[in-house]
């Protein structure tokens, strides 16, 4: 608390950018159990939401993290909310609203298998056919968030992992969603788990390619686009517990 | 391997009781991709194999730790192999044959998804029906090296987490394995991921409940009973590379 205190001085900002702004964040994987041994996940390292956690906290933002598990340590001064699921992250989420920002960098199932036993299933194949896993959606918590009536923050920001055609489907994700922004990430390289990303930040009426750069430096310039945009023309930054 | 040898030396055992010998242990989870982004995986943070790893090291093993995606750092002295996939696993555990002893401690997956798409696949529900992730059946590194008729290591020791008749389904594998030892792992209660396991030592004609205990002496337990029985009566030790 200390260094982000300095930091913000530093920014000549006194108590930061983003002091009295709450900034609600999802990070990692989430797990969707089969059984209590067996899961279906998706690959994330959580590193690129913990960064912007802290950029943002070191702006002087109220952070809450809800996080996936991870192998990382909570960024000094963020509201750490662990989670297993999709449906608990999205509790987790609802449950810390209002929020002036909300960032979605989890890499959250989007299906989950349709029935989660209580004890190890022995799977067997027959004569007949292979087995098969029947899925069912999980809910969607940037649509969800980006379509509040009550209490939709104002901007919510979503994060697009494609291998391919990434700005085309990263703009067809913002309008879908209903979101403001959609930070497009090409994962075909090797970033994935790695310290860089390469990102497109898409809004409504722009796109904006950032050069390949480590993932705290991703952090700092979002965090600077985001207090940019909260704090408006006249640089008053209104808030949700306003 | 300072420190490895001054244990050695206090053990009495001069260059320690495992001295000469080569012992391959699996550990961690592993993960079988559905698309570049979506996998499958078993829960296991790879504590008790990485602790058996280090407590053979300490005894003087020469060791080869083949381990799926864990958050440890290998221990000191030991030979990591590191790998995704169940099939990436077996032959990792191939290629470092022959080992007087096998320890299979790792949540091998033993379904995998059956076609493992390149680009991020778009799931979709039809009005038929609920989509379905469809499965094929893992390599069983356990049992391949259990049957092995050459360079089938003199001692092969399985691993079993159950949640429930823990024992009787440890010692049908036992049987449908082929292997010598099964430690039986009562995952009921909330030991996955944590510090301490609760184990029964099963073997053709005995089994042996050890008291809760934690993983890194349930790993020393284990290196002794291991070096007791390549010992033999003589207490000479036969070794695979003889």
């Amino acid at each position: 608390a200390i260094v982000a205190e300095i930091e913000t001085q530093l920014n000549g900002q006194g108590q930061g950018a983003l002091s009295g702004v709450h900034a609600l964040i999802t990070a990692g994987p989430t797990r969707e159990p089969l059984d209590p041994v067996r899961y279906l996940s998706n690959h994330s390292s959580g590193r690129q939401g913990y960064a912007i956690a802290a950029a943002l906290a070191a702006q002087g933002a109220d952070v809450t993290l809800v996080s996936g598990p991870v192998a990382l340590a909570p960024p000094r001064g963020v509201t750490l909310v662990k989670i297993e699921t999709a449906r608990q992250m999205l509790k987790a989420c609802e449950d810390a609203l209002p929020a002036d920002v909300f960032i979605s960098v989890a890499a959250v199932a989007d299906w989950r298998p349709a029935r989660a036993a209580t004890k190890k299933l022995k799977i067997k194949a027959t004569d007949a056919e292979a087995p098969a896993m029947e899925l069912a959606e999980n809910p969607d918590i940037l649509k969800t968030l980006s379509n509040k009536r009550k209490n939709r923050p104002r901007l919510v920001i979503g994060f697009a992992a494609e291998t391919h055609d990434v700005e085309d489907y990263a703009r067809a994700k913002l309008a879908r969603k209903g979101c403001d922004w959609i930070v497009a990430n090409d994962v075909s390289g090797d970033v994935m788990g790695g310290a860089e990303n390469e990102v497109v930040l898409i809004t409504h009426d722009q796109s904006e390619r950032w050069p390949r750069m480590g993932k705290e430096e991703v952090a700092t310039r979002l965090a600077r686009k985001i207090a940019a945009e909260l704090g408006g023309d006249d640089g008053g930054i209104k808030l949700a517990a306003e």
